[in-house]
C-alpha cells in the first residue's frame, strides 16, 4: 500500500499538487493540513512553512519534503525528530524560475535601469552608452542546482562570471573560488554580486559590513538567496553611502518585510515579495512519487538534505 | 590604395572606431565630421542620423555603412543619390544586446515588476505566486537577425513564441505567421507584444488602435524597433483604458523624447533612451574593412540595404 501524504503550505495551491501527485498514482491519499484525520495513517508530508505543532501530530511521520529548496524553516522545528528524514525538491521548473530572475535582474543592473528610472520620473532622456556585458563582471555567491544554471544563463549573456562555494567547484567559463580567501576574491571583482546561498550556521550574517566594503565601489547586489545571509543594518549603510548602487532583494531576516522596514521607500532597493521561483507541482510531481515509492519499499530517498551541512 | 572613410555620428565614439579599423588597416585613412580635409578623397562614410547636407559635399561617395540596423535615418536626407549603395551593420554585439533586452523586458512583464514596483511605493507585500514561462506568450514582429536571436532567448527561457515577418519564415520552436491575416493571430495570441520591426512604408503606423484591441486585455508591450511603427495617441489610448497593461518604449516618433509628452509620467509607460543596442566598433570593425576592401576591388558589397524593401 502506498504510503499517505499530508500537504502544508499557505502559499502553494493543494489542487495543483493533489491533480498532479495523483496524475501518476490516481490511488494517492493525499490531506491538506489541518484535516490530517487518522493522523497515525501519514508517513510523509510536503511541506513549506509548515506551521509549529503539525509534527508533534504525526507519530508515524518518516519523511519530510520541503516544497522548495531552501530548508532552513523545516530546521527552526524544536519538534522536529533528530532522526526524521528531510529531502527537498530539486525542480528544473524552480531552477530555471531562479536563474530567469537573476538573468532579469542582472540585466535591469546591468542597463542602470534604477538610473533610467530617475531620469524618467524627471521626465528626462539621459542616454547611457550601453556596455558589453563581457565588460561587466558577475559574482554568484552559491554553486548549487541554482547557482549553475544561473551561471549558464548568464555566461550566454555574454557576462564575466565569479563564482564562490563552500567546496571547491570547477565550472566552464567561471572563475571558481572557496574558502574565506576565496570569497574576498569573488566580492572584490563582482561589479554585480549574486546571493544564492543557503541559509546555515556559516552563511548567516556572511554579508557584512566589511563584505560590502570589499565590494567594487557602485556595485549592485542581489539576493534570492536567504534574508538572514545578509546584515540587512549593513546594507541600507551601503546604500546610503552609495558605495552598493542598489540592492534587489527577494528575501528578508522577517518575512512579509515588515511595512515600517527601511528597504521598502529606499531608492536603491527593489523588493519582491520572495516570489523568484517556486517549486512547480508538475514538474517536480515524480520525484516526490519516487520518494513515496522508495519510503514504501525501503530504499534509500533522493534529494536528502545533509543535516550536518544545513542543505 | 584604400579607400578613405569619413564618421558621422555625434552618439558614436569615433576613436573607438578609429582604433578598431585601424587594429585591422594600420595605415586606414579615418576622417571625422565636420573635418573633412579634401572631400573628394572620401569614398566611404560610416553613419548614424549623419547631418543633411553632408552627402552633397563628398562627389565621390559610393558607400554609406549604416552604424546600426535600422537605417531609416539614411534614406529621410533628401540629398541621398539614388543609386548611392547603402550598407548596414549586422554586428553580433548589437544582436546580443537587442536580444538581452527583448529578455530583460519580457521577464520584467511576465514577472509584474511594475505592479510589484506599485506595492513597494505603498510598502505592500503583494505576494503574486510566479507562473511558468511556458504558460506565457510572446509576440515577435520581426524576424530579421534580431528578431531570430530574441526568439532563441526567449525559447531558452521557456516562453511559447509567436513570430510574424514580411516574408514567411520557418523558426524551431516559433509559430511562424506572416501578411495581414497572420499579423492578427499574431496580435490575438500575444501576452508580451515584442516588435522589432523596421520602419517602411507598410510597417508605419502598423500598431494603431484596431492592433491594440486585437491583444488579448492586459497584454504587454514592448518596442525595440521603431518609433513611428506606432500610432502613440492609440498606444496611450489603450494604457489609459488599461487594456495594455504597460509599454517598454526605447524608440519614439521624436528623439529625444520630449520633456512634454504624456508617455514620460504615465504610470504603465517605461522609456529608454534608445539605448536598446548600439553596434560594437570592435565587434564591428572587420565587416566594415570588409566592405571597403570590396569597394577597392570593385567586388559587391556585404549586409547591403534592399532599397526597394526599405531594409
Amino acid at each position: 500500500v502506498n504510503p499517505c501524504i499530508l500537504f502544508a503550505s499557505v502559499y502553494d495551491k493543494p489542487d495543483e499538487w493533489r491533480d498532479a501527485l495523483r496524475a501518476l498514482v490516481p490511488s494517492l491519499d493525499f490531506r491538506v493540513y489541518p484535516d490530517v484525520q487518522q493522523a497515525e495513517d501519514i508517513e510523509a508530508a510536503l511541506v513549506w512553512r509548515h506551521p509549529l505543532g503539525m509534527v508533534k501530530q504525526l507519530p508515524n511521520l518518516k519523511l519530510v519534503i520541503n516544497l522548495g529548496a531552501g530548508v532552513n524553516h523545516i530546521f527552526d522545528d524544536p519538534d522536529l525528530p533528530p532522526d526524521l528524514t528531510v529531502a527537498r525538491l530539486v525542480d528544473p521548473g524552480q531552477t530555471a524560475q531562479i536563474s530567469a530572475y537573476v538573468a532579469q535582474h542582472v540585466l535591469a543592473m546591468h542597463r542602470q535601469m534604477p538610473e533610467l528610472r530617475r531620469a524618467q520620473n524627471e521626465s528626462r532622456w539621459n542616454y547611457i552608452h550601453p556596455m558589453p556585458a563581457s565588460e561587466c563582471r558577475v559574482g554568484l555567491l552559491g554553486l548549487g542546482n541554482l547557482g549553475r544554471a544561473s551561471a549558464e544563463l548568464l555566461g550566454r549573456l555574454g557576462f564575466s562570471l565569479f563564482g564562490w562555494s563552500r567546496t571547491q567547484r570547477e565550472l566552464a567559463g567561471v572563475s571558481c573560488h572557496s574558502g574565506v580567501d576565496g570569497l574576498q576574491q569573488v566580492l572584490s571583482q563582482s561589479d554585480i554580486l549574486v546571493c544564492l546561498l543557503p541559509l546555515t550556521p556559516s552563511t548567516t550574517d556572511l554579508l557584512d559590513a566589511r563584505a560590502f566594503a570589499r565590494m567594487p565601489k557602485g556595485a549592485a547586489f542581489i539576493n534570492a538567496g536567504r534574508g538572514a545571509t545578509v546584515v540587512e543594518g549593513d546594507l541600507l549603510a551601503a546604500l546610503d553611502s552609495g558605495h552598493i548602487r542598489h540592492a534587489v532583494l527577494d528575501v528578508f531576516r522577517q518575512e512579509p518585510l515588515p511595512a515600517e522596514h527601511r528597504f521598502w521607500q529606499h531608492p536603491a532597493v527593489t523588493v519582491t515579495p520572495h516570489n523568484a521561483a517556486v517549486a512547480e507541482a508538475r514538474s517536480s510531481a515524480p520525484q516526490v512519487i519516487d520518494n513515496l515509492m522508495r519510503l514504501r519499499d525501503g530504499r534509500p530517498f533522493i534529494n536528502v538534505v545533509d543535516r550536518s551541512a544545513g542543505y
